[in-house]
């Protein structure tokens, strides 16, 4: 164990499974994933915080080799054979009408339904909690043991007129899922230093 | 252990650090969060997925008063007296310019960087990367035994006016971080059913 990971209260198991060991899978094997993982997985990220408890990320499951054909021309070209072979491949959307549910979710301010008359600020609230929302579901995924490869290069507006067609929903990320495959991973890619990344003031 | 529980391959402990037991905090000890910790935090979040290994997320650290004291004007209201308590903020934005590392972190696609000479294509890019890389940053926080306090609601063209005039850079989630001090967190709030989020086709 590093000096640095012994700063942390996370076991290094875990740390192991959610972040050092876990690697982005190219590749699946053929072993299904099933509802109830997704499941467990939800029921774990589902109590990480957006603001305003808005929770607006939404997440189709695609599991037949139909509903993968519809989403695929979207895709760059590069991504189309993994996600076709992928066990489970998740649509990540904001819902731009969470505020709806704000009086159920967040009791206590009746009034905060009506922060969010506008559309472009309801959008851009729905668009960066859901991304957070996304961020969380990824490292759910690998809490359930699974591997995940997340894919933000995509046509947006191509999936949203497909599967979102009433408009209230924005595609954001598109993930495959499933046990990893047959050389399943590049070689780990470098990271940049804390210093160029963090500034103290 | 519910049967949920049971599905995943993080232990029941670690799932509790980092989503189950941890909460939202608004209110902070006097205990300072150190700069080991915040490494150690970075040295497990940095591993995390992006797309292309983008990598755009940037931190700024305020500690002292004087630093704080440029943020809480752009911060709502409500959120001041808790930031001004907090021993540590982060502000989190993303870096538009990311493309300039991708030489070094992407180097097997020498032509990585020519992708994102679009500024506007850039810009969605790092604001999309750099909120999945946030959400893993919240996880990390809990992970060292500390209390985050993420805020969506602000002022993002006045924080970039002062803390980034080069225009390079934009905020998105300020973050208060230390040990939770005096009546923390409120109630649980609720959060949405599975079959309101997830939809399988």
């Amino acid at each position: 164990m590093t000096l640095s990971q012994s700063e942390l209260a996370l076991d290094a198991e875990a740390q192991n499974l959610l972040f050092r060991e876990a690697r982005t899978a190219n590749s699946f094997s053929d072993e299904p994933v099933t509802d109830e993982q997704v499941q467990a997985i939800y029921d774990l990220v589902k109590w990480a915080p957006t603001s305003m408890n808005q929770q607006p990320l939404r997440i189709v499951l695609l599991r037949s080799a139909e509903a993968k054909q519809r989403l695929l021309p979207h895709l760059m070209e590069g991504n189309r054979a993994k996600t076709e072979q992928a066990p489970l491949v998740a649509i990540l959307a904001a819902d731009t009408e969470f505020h709806e549910n704000l009086p159920k979710v967040f009791p206590h301010k009746p009034e905060a339904k009506d922060i969010f008359a506008d559309p472009v600020f309801r959008e851009q609230n729905a668009k960066l909690n859901a991304t957070l929302q996304a961020g969380y579901f990824f490292l759910g995924v690998r809490a359930a043991g699974l591997a995940v490869g997340p894919m933000t290069g995509l046509d947006a507006a191509g999936i949203n007129a497909e599967f979102f067609p009433e408009g209230d929903q924005q595609a954001l990320v598109v993930a495959n899922i499933g046990k990893p495959g047959e050389n399943p991973w590049m070689e780990r890619l470098p990271r940049l230093d804390y210093d160029e990344v963090v500034t103290t003031l």
